[in-house]
């Protein structure tokens, strides 16, 4: 079953507001193996919603709209599905009922306007909305079922739950579809790619989805159809792409993020961990420390923004930083040990660069940047050079997402030679 | 004018992601007029969005396409225009030495796949992405514009100033609706709407917008038609909301932030600062250091996550902690004044606090945090404690922007006596 979503509202067009009832729709559409091939948000517009359903009618089995079933003249969406569909539309009796008796139930006089709810179109199921006064409706056309819905969140959430839900559970015999997550660090898109492209032949490219976002890679794989087959084919799938991306894949678990990770292999070793940072300027630090508990193995960290405090708070001897400046690799290794030692942590990152605009040289460009990982034995540091691209942000950013993967594997390396 | 935005993705037809960058595609239709008709999400579909850009031609005068232009077999965003055009793709040997130039750099060799994304539509002008691999292009066909752009908000963005607002500053001939921020920290977003009440009045409701993000409040003071009548209306708008705000207005430029104001402060009053965090684990240092040159006014700061690190790196007496715990004012105040002294600064920030969800007690529950500010003088500090609502995240996010406005507001009386 092919599905496409239809969100009608003017205020969506805007420069502050998103339609998110597409993503709790897209759940359940998900949970039931329909696919969703295309959303769309249009204005309060009869001519442009209704052109917009005829070029779904053929092309989709499901038409899931909200919004625009509102009583004031802008709610148009009740018009323009039955011009969609060339019906007309009818005053249900028994809307209109409905709708006096909500607003006595509230003391008021129904306003005029709220007549214009109870016109359905005709042929449709109305789908009662307890928490509302725009009801639902169910329209059948050639194949294609159209469902219309509030844009009111709880309202379009409640009559889910009534009326969509049930509905698509009979109609797909309660088939349904899973997605497992694969999260990468440290490597680029295309490399990623190349290595898991047999993957793609085996298991369908559809069913494998790679999304990149700075220095993070996330592979998705998707399995459908009835159990016990699509779980044994999701497990298979999940194995083979961790088989093939190797190493680099630092979970499987949705909700885990490389400091998590890192934080649950330092505290399996029983071990602590201190930073100190440059050009980072704490980001590694706060990273660290948004995990909760992770006052059980991380102490602290140094932000050594000036020289003078590299000396001071860490021990950078200062004819290291006179000799090769303060972006080099002997003092990203000084900063490293030197955080270990004087705050007393098995390990110890030290992180200098040039994140720009301003300070890059032609010897050392912006984008240079020095890690330094120290631990837990003493002068056992390993030591990565890296030329960043991109503006300030982002090389901050990749700094400490790389000084977090190094961190990662000198653990499962510590944790494998123990 | 009239517009339709286009986000291509498979990723963005799932239940976890919005096509947020349509957001502010939106914003800069708005501010040159052009009305945006709809916007629709497809997945990495050749033939859907062919289709859908078909459909479009006759509609809209301008496409802008979002995605799908990435190196990967999945992208195929350039092909689907091609083909909606009816028009070839074509190798572009300059784009192709670009990506190889680019990968180089980061000392890589370009992957086979990346040799995709040097193919562009034929009759397309090649808009550079500086900040990526997949560069943009505009096209025209029969009075309609398409501009395609990746999907990476930060290389659309670049490409957004440096492609796309210049070409509709031409087509438009300027600028023809205005928006002007205020920007306001520390204050809720009820007692904002309070105090500005009165322009709603003066002004109309619709030309104002109040904003509310973790501690930070944007005022948006919108104006249109022709100048100078549109500049000089938006400069009393501004000129009105300021005076009924008050102080708590710290900024009308758009691209200033909290921490780029009180760095303005500090370099101006030709002091430097430096802070000690404890729940913030890093956050005010970070932001503090996000900003460009902020190296000369802020030194470093200590992360004294562990209760040993406080006394270690900064001082603090072991008898405070083991009296009043190490989230008190005591501790706060000796942390400011510490790290001021320590590490030998102007100024000194310290933080100290239960961001959750664990750690609270019915005496000090999760959300208390106390902030202090030393300096400049010995024995100068000033001490707020909170209680702040909500999750880890947004106890240590309220934490650093209420540190950073009370420093702001400090430097101010520092200016104000000098």
């Amino acid at each position: 079953m092919k599905a496409a979503i239809l969100a009608v509202g003017s205020e969506l067009l805007g420069t502050d507001r998103l339609d998110t009832n597409s993503l709790r729709l897209t759940a359940l559409l998900d949970r039931y193996g329909v696919e969703l091939r295309r959303k769309a948000v249009i204005g309060d517009a009869e001519e442009e919603i209704a052109a917009e359903l005829r070029s779904l009618l053929d092309r989709v089995d499901l038409i899931l709209i909200t919004g625009g079933l509102g009583p004031t003249a802008d709610d148009v969406t009740r018009e323009a599905v039955a011009a969609a569909l060339g019906r007309r539309l009818v005053l249900d009796a028994k809307v209109l009922a409905a709708i006096e008796r909500r607003f006595q139930s509230l003391g008021w006089a129904m306003p005029e306007v709220n007549r214009r709810q109870a016109w359905v179109v005709e042929g449709a199921e109305v789908i009662p909305n307890p928490r509302g006064t725009a009801p639902g409706m169910r329209l059948e056309r050639d194949g294609c079922t159209l469902f219309l819905f509030p844009g009111v969140p709880a309202e379009l959430e409640g009559m889910m739950t009534d009326a969509l839900e049930p509905w698509m559970a009979e109609r797909s015999g309660g088939v349904a579809r899973e997605t497992a997550v694969l999260k990468i660090a440290g490597l680029p898109e295309s490399v990623v790619e190349e290595r898991i492209a047999p993957a793609y032949g085996e298991f369908g490219r559809e069913a494998i989805t790679i999304l990149a976002n700075a220095g993070e890679i996330r592979l998705q794989a998707t399995a459908a159809g009835p159990e016990p087959e699509r779980r044994t084919r999701l497990q298979a799938m999940v194995a083979r792409l961790a088989e093939l991306a190797g190493d680099a894949v630092f979970t499987t678990r949705d909700e885990d993020t490389l400091e998590s990770v890192v934080g649950e292999l330092l505290r399996a070793a029983g071990r602590t961990l201190t930073a100190a940072e440059s050009c980072t300027g704490g980001l590694l630090a706060q990273r660290l420390t948004s995990v909760p508990g992770s006052s059980d193995y991380f102490l602290g960290a140094a932000v050594t923004y000036s020289d003078e405090l590299k000396v001071r708070m860490v021990g950078v001897p200062p004819e290291l930083l006179a000799e090769h400046g303060a972006v080099s690799e002997p003092v990203a290794r000084a900063m490293a040990e030197g955080v270990r030692r004087t705050l007393g942590s098995d390990y110890g990152v030290g992180i200098t660069g040039i994140a720009g605009p301003g300070g890059g040289s032609e010897e050392k460009p912006v984008g240079t940047v020095h890690i330094a990982v120290a631990g837990p034995g003493e002068g056992d540091v390993q030591h990565r050079k890296l030329r960043l691209p991109g503006d300030r942000d982002r090389v901050r950013r990749f700094s400490a997402q790389l000084a977090l993967e190094m961190l990662r594997r000198r653990l499962l390396a510590a944790a494998g030679s123990a």
